[in-house]
């Protein structure tokens, strides 16, 4: 049995701390494999010492330092969160812009997936209505809406997938001119664009909201104007109708004359290059960077060596690894903008007098990752080997294919909506404590960091990276599971668990802007 | 007919200007009742000058400066909200502070409704199971849990309402220490504390977010801990649970539990003293501060009178008529509350480098609000006319009984949510422009504020107090029936509109704090 063996894992030669991969953790006493004998119990997924280390030593995990020690460690002892001190941030001005830039690997060709293709070049993996809405004022509308179209009219088109209200919680009651405000209206915008919608535009508006449906459509200086028929958009307080109902049929009328096109749509072979990857991580535990991110990274360069389009994201996440980013950037302009949105992000969180100390969360803790410099090692980890092509500010949809940072929150629903704006058709998402997420715009294939987790969320967890800190597969292999698993997703030849039980969070457009 | 007579409406004896009453205004060369000629087109609900003003010349309504002409007008013109100089808000350092108070007025006694009584003494005006949500993360879990709750469980408990899914975008992935962070914690604590929910809390979460289940009921510093029996907390990543269906079974278990007992409950008569009345005004035009406000202002006498809770909001909507609510509050230390509160949302608005002028939207500005301060004047309305007793923090339950201001944003959906949270059973929500706005957890009754709107969406607007305008009822006696309407909607012997359709908006917890 797995368990009956200790078991740990080193990432890197110069580590001074390894993992403990047994279920359950390893008992004070037990001998590895390595002739070490633990002088703790130590938990799954916590480190231990490799070596003596002196108070205020450095802990080194990924060949980097994580902090160092608040007190000494003697080989063989458990190191946790409470052991060891957070080191400052790189700082921003020192970090190395494309300094360590890897040539091109062969490209992988002819690899196809079956999408819906639209007007715009764009392929979908799924085919749906999406509703944009101007304000949240009308999302109760909508969701009534949303609910007659699946009962009344969907019967009736059998090639359209579902239909989507797009709410936010953006449109009114907001600060509309307040610099940041441009992140929630370029989202909004470019969320309509998403290539699982079909390019097929509708609005519902109240009518006397801040974001109006023109300032909407319009968007922000660095998107397109979305040119839809003025029909397409309905105003509530339009003094035409005469009561709810009557706005509520007309709203029928649009969406159906949106169905009828989108049930024309048969899913057709497309290049693989068509695909626009999003990666994400939540709940993550000290596996995450040994296990299911690295695999993800493995099948990320796989993707961008088929032309495909692969977003990381998460700002806090990768704040105290970005001095392994800047160098893999592939312009130094593409370096400046890395450091743009970094340092976007240092100010928004002291104007709120908080910094990123307020990550990991308690789970993470537990998970084994001692503060936030470990776990945005393992979370950089989902970005393989290529080099970084383009930096995108939040909700921005990439001008480039390839490898792209996409600045976002960390937090899961915000990061996973935010890359919905950007345009992703497929997610992957990391997790180590294991969680429910799911969108209902693209497919979610969840990955676990750990075979027990995988276990015991049958259910929910689509792919089990922990067969790699077993020793059940090497990354190569997980790699090349989760890329053919992502083509057949993309494909609709397999239904992710989150889209098999319809379990979807709500769409959560970043607002870092006051409201009013 | 209405509109064949021309019609103005002028508030206060010193006012300059009036408003047209009309149904698609009034064309220039009308003369009016008062012997004005119009010397411009005015649309409806906007302003004309009673006499020539000067350039740089004080604009007068409410009594109050709204605000100075950029331009001569001359007597009959048009004056919009170009034509209008924004004037500096209060200094909170002059406001007047308990200078202006009122003799209590004759009790009202006698007058009962019919609710819930609860454990603690609150009484609902619905019998809801409300589960509440540690995080954001299982909101999709919770959503499929009220769908299979709402469609197997609750036909077989007749007397429960309803279940509703307490979600929110809070819990994780945010800065949990940053000092705002009290106000989403303090409010998801009391949220779960609704006299609608009757008691009974469950709670729903994941297992590594940040507002564990023990935070989130232990609450804030100036909150009562909720007790509740730990079964009542289901935690997803439980190792207990093998598979997401156990999960769902464990839920409907614990929720089974709660509709038992909430299905025993039925409505008995309770003193008014026992509602907690919510107001709240959106999508403003002129009328709100001539029509549905003051008449909501008449029944909020006349339920403090009775000895009732009454809640008014909406800080960026007070800011520029605070001088006139400060030597209203009972003592200065009520009163140095609302300056703190006033104070802290100067601060918020600033850091996010914007200011009160993000208020009125397009729509008020189209239904005649010239500006914050025009608006301001009017949204005070709905107070009446008595002492405040106490100032809340958004989110906090009050202590006391009478005239109470809740700070809260002034977006409605916000708004909305802060008093569910702080803990109303009842809201009366005031119209212009007209929304569909809807709460799940408490009855909301729009009163229109004019007889157009009131007529076009008459299966929207509950009360139209348009009729005040229209010369049809007067204020008293608008007021009174707006006091009857609510009593008949807490009994529940009135459905509200959006009740009726099922039109609720999301819950939109305020989260002033960063997220990471």
């Amino acid at each position: 049995m797995l368990s009956s063996e200790p078991r740990i894992i080193l990432v890197h030669d110069s580590d001074n701390v390894a993992i403990v991969v047994n279920e359950g953790g390893l008992k004070v006493g037990t001998q590895l494999p390595n002739g070490i004998v633990l002088t703790d119990d130590v938990p799954e997924g916590h480190k231990l010492a490799l070596c003596n280390l002196e108070q205020g030593a450095a802990v080194v995990r990924y060949g980097e330092i994580i902090g160092y020690t608040k007190r000494p460690i003697v080989q063989g002892g458990w190191i946790n969160e409470h052991d060891v001190e957070l080191p400052s941030p790189p700082a921003l001005a020192d970090i190395q812009l494309a300094t360590k830039l890897v040539e091109p690997q062969a490209p992988i060709e002819g690899i196809t997936f079956k999408g819906y293709r639209n007007p715009d070049g764009s392929v979908g993996t799924k085919n749906l209505l999406g509703i944009t809405t101007s304000v949240h004022c009308v999302a109760g509308v909508v969701d009534h809406l949303v609910k007659i179209i699946e009962d009344k009219l969907l019967p009736n088109y059998p090639n359209v997938d579902g239909v989507i209200g797009l709410n936010h919680l953006y449109g009114c009651g907001v600060a509309i001119n307040a610099p940041a405000s441009v992140v929630p209206i370029r989202s909004i915008h470019n969320l309509a664009l998403n290539p699982n919608f079909g390019g097929e535009v509708m609005v519902v508006s109240l009518g006397c909201e801040k974001l109006t449906p023109e300032k909407l459509l319009q968007g922000t200086s660095d998107t397109q104007v979305i040119n839809i028929a003025e029909e397409n958009i309905i105003q509530m307080q339009n003094e035409g109708f005469n009561g709810f109902q009557a706005m509520v049929d007309q709203m029928l009328v649009i969406a159906e004359k949106h169905l009828q096109k989108l049930n024309q749509r048969v899913r057709e072979d497309c290049p693989i290059s068509e695909l626009v990857l999003g990666l994400q991580c939540g709940g993550s535990d000290a596996f995450s960077g040994v296990t299911a991110n690295p695999a993800v990274g493995v099948a990320a360069d796989m993707f961008v060596r088929a032309g495909a389009t692969v977003m990381f994201s998460e700002v806090t996440e990768v704040r105290d690894a970005v001095h392994l980013l800047g160098p893999r950037c592939e312009t130094k302009e593409v370096g400046e903008r890395l450091k743009e949105e970094m340092a976007w992000y240092d100010n928004y969180l002291s104007m709120g007098q908080t910094d990123r100390r307020e990550n990991p969360s308690p789970g993470n803790k537990k998970g084994g990752l001692a503060n936030v410099v470990e776990k945005a090692l393992g979370s950089i980890a989902k970005s393989g080997s290529s080099n970084i092509v383009e930096v995108l500010s939040p909700g921005q949809r990439p001008t480039k294919k390839g490898l792209i940072y996409a600045a976002t929150p960390a937090s899961d629903f915000v990061c996973g909506t935010q890359q919905v704006c950007s345009g992703i058709n497929v997610q992957l998402f990391t997790t180590g404590r294991g969680t429910p997420y799911g969108l209902k715009a693209v497919p979610v294939i969840k990955v676990g960091t750990r075979t027990s987790l995988a276990k015991r969320w049958f259910d929910l967890i689509d792919i089990d990276a922990g067969q790699v800190a077993t020793g059940k597969k090497d990354l190569q292999e997980m790699g090349l599971e989760i890329f053919e698993f992502v083509i057949r997703v993309a494909s609709g030849e397999h239904i992710t668990n989150s889209d098999r039980w319809g379990l979807f969070n709500q769409l959560a457009v970043f607002n870092p802007a006051p409201i009013t």
